[in-house]
């Protein structure tokens, strides 16, 4: 029998505890055979008692402790305890303090939850958000002209998790369905091309996605919404639409929405 | 004249250099005194020679590096090149690799780009963000059964940015704006209470965001939705509905929306 090694890991924080979540993310992914069961969150901690208590927890459940405590005095507790004990510990914030610090003798203000300040940078990402769900699925076309990028493509190539991803770093997204039975809105003629993006995929990787889309709906008869000849004809009149609008054409095919979103990021810095 | 210091910060990484992100964000905002220039990103690198071009125009360019490589050969050349030149170097993967490898004896698979490997979490993430964009504003009440979250509000109570944020995570979740006069769509009875999340938010304070609101739409003349008499009334039918619906009351005043989705998936929890 093949057992794969569990890890617990702890994420102890003096605010919500969200920033080493990516990162963890990011590492966990490196090591395929090992569980990390990562359901140990400590927020808001702000007491040495706390604290202590919550190490010597992770002692008996031979965890690996991370900790974005942006407290030097709570850091240097849990940094010195951990070293007593021999647990693993790994703190996040403060290598990077000493480092600002040797570079600039400046020192971090220490107040935790900086990062959720209600600053302009906050609300624009808000309103960015607000506007990727307002302008979703060609609802309202007179918001093209208003957006950063109008993202075009036939059904399931991702317009909407697009969108909205590409909304969480500010951008106003608009995007539209192409269906070569509806013909498409006036407005997007005034769009500046160089802000539409076309998007594109392989047939029999659509027709795939598809499927599962309606199995996952619980359809599961063949429609021609699922057929490679249809599929075929919609993806040739999207290109032609791509064609006649000069749009910036994206094959989404096995990427990851944060891939086609860096191509497109990518081609907007261009265009500064 | 008082100058703010400026720090040049360069992300290198052998994918798309998203992981460093969030603690970076996290890390600056320890320093308001501090200007972060944060525009130098380094995706894609694996070539020992690319990687030493950078590092010598991060030394001209007196930067801060940091580095997600999970190259161990190129994170190394990066060490101690940095070492040897007195620049600014700060590698956010190794140290938890080491510690993991101290742990469990276990070495990472080094292959970049792994977090955005398209697995059934990734899909299920999508999936929730459409979710959430069709179930939007009460436009299509009967998802209601299927969500994992009902967030019922009056206007500008940060329904829409909730939902999207909680669906990254994701949760199925839709929203119904509460309007005094529009009757309440009857499915709302068959929900589970402990699933409907009814948002407040202090009256002053959401006066003025509407203000700010109409404002950044170029209305300025003041009307019912600004009216603080409208808005008190507003406020107590919604706290009506809360109470026939028993909903899970969350008071949004001066929150973000990282606090308030804390505090709903804080709730969720506890139902288990």
């Amino acid at each position: 029998m093949n057992m794969k090694k569990e890890i617990i890991v702890y994420s102890i924080s003096d605010s919500l505890g969200g920033t080493s979540q990516k990162l963890l993310s990011a590492v966990t992914a490196q090591y395929p055979d090992i569980i990390f069961n990562n359901s140990y969150r400590f927020p808001f901690i702000n007491k040495e008692e706390e604290l202590l208590a919550i190490l010597r927890d992770a002692i008996k459940d031979d965890a690996l402790v991370i900790s974005t405590l942006v407290d030097s005095k709570l850091a240097a507790v849990a940094r010195e305890f951990s070293q007593a004990n021999g647990l693993a510990y790994l703190d996040l914030m403060h290598p990077f303090f000493e480092i600002i610090r040797e570079k600039t003798g400046t020192s971090p203000i220490e107040v935790p939850g900086t990062l959720h300040r209600l600053d302009t940078e906050y609300f624009n990402k808000i309103s960015a958000i607000e506007f990727a769900v307002k302008y979703d699925d060609g609802k309202a076309p007179q918001g093209f002209l208003d957006s950063d990028l109008v993202l075009l493509g036939v059904s399931r190539t991702s317009k909407t998790p697009l969108s909205i991803y590409l909304a969480n770093k500010g951008y106003k997204v608009s995007n539209l369905p192409l269906i070569p039975e509806v013909p498409l809105p006036q407005v997007l003629e005034k769009v500046d091309p160089e802000r539409i993006i076309g998007l594109l995929c392989e047939p029999e990787k659509l027709s795939k996605i598809r499927s599962n889309r309606l199995n996952s709906l619980g359809l599961t008869q063949s429609t021609s919404y699922t057929d490679l000849e249809k599929i075929y004809e919609e993806l040739d009149y999207s290109k032609e639409v791509f064609k006649k609008y000069r749009a910036h054409v994206i094959n989404i095919t096995d990427k990851s929405i944060e891939e086609t979103a860096f191509l497109i990021e990518d081609h907007l810095k261009k265009l500064r």
